[in-house]
């Protein structure tokens, strides 16, 4: 099937660009509330499911067994923008398992926001691995081995130990196999798997409500995503679209990006989750459609409002003249 | 119609995500030797039309007049990275006119690549004008206006004489009407108007050819495209694929990216002009396509492999490591 245009980028009258997509809706139960595009496809989640990724850390007690708390449990769920406080943070982290930078597996690189960029450049030779968006989830996996006496080396590779505890998880919450097929290498060097955007969707509203989970699990899953709404700064950063989405709804909204025009969400409150993907794999068109899905179906007006803003930014050009917009345009 | 996928991004064996586009091969004469998608479609070519905006830039006189040559006339067909190099030349263009950075009206911004944005960070408080990857344009409109005695205060406003020059050029090149209806503001702040696709692709033949313009500007044409070729370094930047595509094939490929997707090019031995676009705006997807399509009409071997190589990169992640591809996938 062709997958719907869901945001158009519009320059003065014209329609400029074009993004197609597709968006799941989904309870526990598997009950789809609303769907667009083929949902059944698919889906390289990446970054977006690193709450899913963080449950061996909360659930095998390694978390609590460090002291640590909403802030170090929400960065490991986290792709951040190594800000100095991300950077700081994953080192407090790694210290207190007795661990360092060297033992990352996730490379370095330069922030993505130029803001922060600009800032590293002028304080910095280069970036380290602390740096990395995902240096958060990569200390929080250094942590999870450390505490089950696991050898964290080679903790990024499809056959460690921690990256197996992963994959049964992955299963169990949405429910789709995952293996060797539909395998491949994420931009911090783990595995990431292929699966329906429904079945991400599901897990989502399942990590929400505890439905279908064992109680560990259950717990685990719910006190991640407390812990991303209750410290959304270092599940992202500073005016990042995860940052904003869950501090303009304290509690009442999860979510989180990933690579290649991926987000993953979840409505407690409602009990739904949330998984969608823009086609081409374009974030911005990604971050409104979440914005869109969201006011739809948050039972508040005043943040719907708030979230519909979201979904329909503003361009402007260097001169700081409105040119045009990039607005969510979802089918009833 | 639907645009077909053109271009599709790997990771592992998995179609991770896909962009939609259209592509026109056209000669002088406006016969078609390649279509895909809608090329009938009106499309803003932004910056991937520069060459048509420096006309009056040459045809007035004024590069003449100022004694400039391949290096300046090719920047005033630029969108460059503000390396050092480039906001030097805006300096010493605008000099030579008699003005400098303050009657530029382009705005300021910090380099998009990273490399260069490190450099700056490092040697500058902020950017000024000169390193707007725009400069170099307007610092041939201003000479332009200068040369033939024209105030240029105001000169991005769709109502100063020299827009009403550019959009008397545009249609006489392009074949296409322009005017207020389809016109939008772009990143630099002077007009851009919406041609269709095909007309575009005509125009860059003709201005490879000369045919079907007066011999003034069949002249300047030529040697704007020209001097890019020449001096691709100017056009774009350091591994831009501009630079890259020109530096491939001396004086056989002229090609000009724009924002939102859009190339323009053209085969001059062959007397073809390319016009094409990303239906997602995606950058990434508009340099394979351009790539891909110059592959199957450049009549050298040698340059067509190294062309199809471009058309299809590797994706590596933070660790160096293969993890996918972005490949064109064009249709016969």
């Amino acid at each position: 099937m062709t997958n719907p245009v869901l945001v158009e980028v519009t320059r003065g009258d014209v329609v400029e660009s074009r993004h197609r997509g597709m968006i799941a809706v989904v309870d526990g139960g598997g009950a789809v509330a609303y769907a667009v595009g083929d949902i059944e496809a698919a889906v390289f989640p990446r970054s977006a499911c690193k709450a899913i990724q963080a449950l061996p850390f909360v659930e095998s007690g390694a978390a609590d067994a460090l002291g640590f708390g909403d802030r170090e449990i929400a960065f490991s769920a986290s792709s951040h923008s190594g800000e100095d406080g991300h950077a700081e943070l994953a080192r407090q982290m790694l210290a207190k398992a007795g661990r360092g930078v060297d033992d990352l597996e996730c490379g370095a690189h330069w922030s993505f926001q130029q803001k922060v960029l600009i800032h590293q450049a002028r304080t910095r030779e280069k970036p380290d691995a602390l740096c990395n968006n995902c240096s958060g989830k990569h200390s929080g996996f250094i942590c999870a081995c450390v505490h089950q006496g696991i050898d964290p080396k080679g903790y990024s590779g499809y056959d460690h130990p921690l990256q197996a505890e992963i994959r049964a998880a992955m299963e169990d919450v949405t429910g789709a196999p995952v293996g060797r097929d539909l395998c491949g290498i994420d931009g911090c060097n783990i595995p990431t798997y292929a699966v329906p955007l429904k079945a991400l969707a599901q897990g989502f509203a399942k990590l929400a409500t505890g439905e279908g989970l064992s109680p560990a699990r259950a717990k685990a899953g719910r006190r991640i995503l407390s812990a991303c709404m209750a410290e959304p700064w270092y599940v992202a950063g500073t005016k990042r679209a995860c940052t904003e989405l869950m501090s303009l709804a304290p509690g009442k909204i999860f979510a989180k990006t990933g690579a290649e025009g991926v987000f993953c969400a979840a409505l407690p409150e409602k009990g739904l989750g949330i998984a969608l993907k823009c086609e081409d794999g374009t974030t911005r068109a990604a971050e409104a459609m979440v914005a869109a899905v969201l006011a739809r179906f948050i039972d508040d007006a005043a943040i719907a409002a708030k979230l519909s803003d979201m979904a329909a930014t503003k361009l402007k050009n260097w001169n700081g003249t409105d040119v045009g917009a990039v607005r969510a345009v979802l089918p009833n």
